[in-house]
Formats: structure tokens, C-alpha cells, sequence
């Protein structure tokens, strides 16, 4: 193991997937850019000794090719971490915004700032780029007082732009849940968060009518409450779904041994993703 | 109401949406073809009588975004059609495959087929398009022997082109689950659907631990199949989820309706999306 933390994300620095694995590793951290999430599960155990992925949006939902590629890759899950996602308008130091001709960022950004964009930049041209913080990269090389790029506030004090209006994205209820993945085996980070115990299993389901509410019966009847249930197909077997489950409670906690022991007695499959402590949630907006 | 049925897809004629809304109607039907999902559902009762939406692929699952409008725009489903994927390299005819230096389709279908390009395409160039249906009349227009579409084998026989090989999709289960959707109170079409009945509500849930237990033991209490559960955050309520629910039986079944009084009762909110037919599955292939 490298003496410097390699972290692989999707994207690069200033990005929201670097901004996460910064929070997560409080030190220094190695960021491993990566093109795809499933690049990003191949450089576990190679190039990184872990990666931090975004798995769900609070406006957007599951990221439903993350949760298949966890299941994929048998990543294992160590930690996870939730950011508020705010998005600034950057351009050239002493650019106004009455001057921006052309708004560049990746297709999610642009959709989070439509209602910014229709209002106070509406005869501007919106070009949509793979990512938020390379769009910035670009804004500066380019060197042009009428091109903006929507980022984070960190993206443009990387490089060194400024930071035209900010928390310009329509909902401001945005956050992301990260989850920070290593090879199985692999020694833990020393890691800031020390909350609650969380464990992610994916629950394969014995073909048995009513089999879903006998399955979280197992958890109610137990008082361990289930934070997520998300389905997802099964490939090969068309309608029939696993179920990804999330629970408040470590694999150590004899009730959740118990609750697993009972599902697998029943004829279930269990894949544990990872037991983990709760990353701490920002404070939530009143609706 | 105008004499001959007006169906809002995304896409045009030849695509799968085209396939699916003829299945379903057996009949005389004009295409409203529509760019986006959203515009389908703006087009009901406006330029349009119904309109047919994928909701779930077998291999790639549920289609987010069509959860989330069906709630934004209250649209009526009234039956649901079941299609096999079949994808088919098309070209020009009298063209040979090791002659294809260009292949046009969309997306999803080009990632369906990769295992065919791979192996035998390799040197070909793969151009995304935004419609299957659309690339193959691309290629008639162009006229060149080296380009090819993939695409059904509808589209094909629509532009008078060949089908240079046929079931190139990689996985062979590719099935599409497609709803058909009027606006409340329209008459409904004479369709050929005369499957068992179909309920598909959206439940918002009363806070309360093992909420979503309690509220599947209703159904399973009164032996009433589930189909399906889809969780959708709630926008503006960050790591709240609506529940998308499909079960087999219809509003008039009397066990049905005790089952959403009784969930009513306990506090919670239920939008029934509609009632109806089930479609008819194609033939499974085993696994």
C-alpha cells in the first residue's frame, strides 16, 4: 500500500465527486480521475486503494448503474459521506454576467440551473460538457469574459476564477449520498465519520408469494429500520428483481445476525455490500 | 374527438414506441411522434387521444423518468403492451456486412449489440443518433453501402431497406414493458387486451417505523399479488421516498378496495394511477 491514500472518482479535482472523498478522508488524498463509474470499480485494488461514487440524488434518485456495478464488482462498502450540492456561476475574474454569451457544464448541472439560466441568462448558449470541474479547466484556458461554466464554489478557486452568483440551482434541497468503496480485506481508513452503524445487503428473493413483506418483516419485527429499498432487474430472468436494503445496524448487532440468519433459513440469498458507519447529513432545509 | 386514434410517442414510425401503440390498438392509428417523454405526455388531449411510454426494460429496469411524470401530469393508464426487443443490423439493399464501415443507432440499442459489433464490426465506427426508427432513414437518404442502422426490422421494411442480420442484441431477454395512458374521463379505445386486471397506484407514506412493511402486509394479508415496487425520492423532502405499486386486481375487486381503505385509514396517501388489463408477455426465453 502506498504511503498517500489513492482515491478514484469519477471526474477530476474541484469536482463534487473530489469535494466528497476530501470530506470523507479529512487528509491527504491522491484523486484518481477516472471517465465512468465502471472505470472507477477497476481501479479498486490496481491504481486506488478506494474510490468514492455517488449512489443517489435527493432530487434525481438511485444511480442505477452504480448499484448494479456494486453487485458486479464486489466492492465492498466502508463508509459513506452526504454533500449539499450547490452550484455557482464561474467566469474570468472581472467578468459580468450581463457579458456571458455562453454557459458550459455537464448535462445534470445545467438541468439543476434551468430556472437561473431562463431568467438571467437566457439569450446565452448552453454547451453541455462530461463534467462540472473540466468545464471550469476549460473557461480559464479559453480566456474569454463571455464564457461561463457552472461548478462548484471549490472548481473556481482551483483554478483560480471567480465566482460570478452562486446557489444558483432551482431546488435548494440538493444533496448527494457518496459511498466509499475498497477490495474486500482492505485495511481501513482512518476516517472522520464515527456515526450510527449502517449495513447495505442485496437481498435475492425464493420465489414465494408475499416474500418481500416477509422479508422486511424480519427487520420491523426486530425494531431495525431500513433507511433504503431499491430494486433493480434481474438480468437474464425478465421480471424478477433483487433488492438492495440498507438497515441501521452493524453486522455485529446480535438482532441483525439474527434477522440475516432468518432470511437465509428461508431460502433467500444475502450479499452483504458493507457494514459502515452513517455519514453525518448536512442540515436539511425545511420544505 | 376525431375519427382515427392520435397516439403521442417518442419517436416516429418504426420505432419500438410505434410497434408497441400498434400492437396495443390493432388498428388504425396516427402517430403523433414527439422528441422527448415529456412532450408526450404534454400531447394527451391535446394533439393526441393517448399515448404509449416505456416504463421498464428487463435488463435495464424501471425508466425514472416516466415514474416521475406520471405523478407531475396525472395521466390515466389504461392498459399496458409487452414487446420483445429484437434488434436488427439494416442496411442498404445488396450491401454486405464486411462492407459496413459506419453503424447509426441510438444509445441504448448501440450498448444492446455491442457483443455483435465487437466481434463482428470491430472496425466499424459506432455514430449515436437520437432514434432507432430515424437512423434507418438516415441511411436510406445517404444512400451509401458502408453505413448501416440498427434498428427493428419494422423500421427496416418501412424504408424498403435490408435486414443484414437479424437478433444481434447481445442478452436475448430484452423485454419493454410499455403503458398507455389517456387523460382521466376520456373513453376508452376498443383494445385488444383482455388480460387479468391490473391496479397501479402511487403510496405516500404516514412517518412511521416500518411504514412500508405494514403497508405491503395489507396486500399480502388479502393474498393480492404485487407486480411491482418502484421508490421515487419526494423533491423537496431529501431521503423521503413515494412508492410506485403495481398488484393484480382491479379497483372493483372488493379485497382490493378494503386494501386501500384500510391504508387510507392509517394515514396514508394513495393515488390510484389507473386500472387495467394486463398486457400479454411474450414467450420467455429460459434462462
Amino acid at each position: 500500500m502506498p504511503d498517500v491514500t489513492h482515491v478514484a472518482i469519477q471526474g477530476g479535482p474541484g469536482s463534487f465527486h473530489a469535494l466528497a472523498s476530501e470530506q470523507y478522508f479529512d487528509g491527504d488524498i491522491t484523486l484518481v480521475p477516472c471517465d465512468t463509474f465502471s472505470e472507477t470499480f477497476k481501479a479498486l485494488g490496481k491504481t486506488a486503494d478506494y474510490s468514492v461514487v455517488a449512489i443517489e440524488n435527493s432530487l434525481f434518485g438511485s444511480i442505477n448503474k452504480v448499484y448494479d456495478l456494486l453487485l458486479k464488482h464486489r466492492a465492498w462498502i466502508i463508509g459513506e459521506v452526504y454533500l449539499k450540492i450547490e452550484q455557482c456561476l464561474v467566469g474570468l475574474p472581472g467578468a459580468r454576467i450581463d457579458q456571458i454569451k455562453e454557459v458550459h457544464t455537464q448535462a445534470e448541472a445545467m438541468a439543476q440551473c434551468e430556472e437561473y439560466l431562463d431568467t438571467r441568462l437566457s439569450a446565452a448558449k448552453r454547451v453541455e460538457q462530461h463534467d462540472t470541474a473540466a468545464s471550469v479547466a476549460m473557461i480559464k484556458l479559453w480566456g474569454d469574459v463571455s464564457k461561463a461554466a457552472i461548478a462548484s464554489r471549490a472548481a473556481s478557486e482551483l483554478h483560480d476564477l471567480e465566482v460570478l452568483a452562486d446557489e444558483i440551482e432551482t431546488n435548494k434541497q440538493n444533496y448527494t449520498r457518496f459511498i466509499v468503496l475498497a477490495k474486500p480485506g482492505v485495511e481501513l481508513p482512518n476516517a472522520t465519520s464515527d456515526g450510527q452503524p449502517k449495513t447495505s445487503i442485496v437481498l435475492s428473493m425464493a420465489d414465494k408469494p408475499g416474500a418481500l413483506y416477509h422479508a422486511l418483516g424480519v427487520f420491523a419485527q426486530r425494531n431495525i429500520n431500513l433507511s433504503k429499498l431499491e430494486s433493480r432487474p434481474v438480468i437474464g430472468k425478465a421480471w424478477h428483481y433483487i433488492f438492495y436494503l440498507d438497515f441501521e445496524a452493524g453486522l455485529d448487532n446480535p438482532e441483525a445476525k439474527a434477522a440475516l440468519d432468518e432470511l437465509k433459513k428461508e431460502g433467500h440469498e444475502i450479499t452483504v455490500l458493507g457494514s459502515y458507519a452513517q455519514g453525518m447529513m448536512p442540515p436539511i432545509i425545511p420544505a
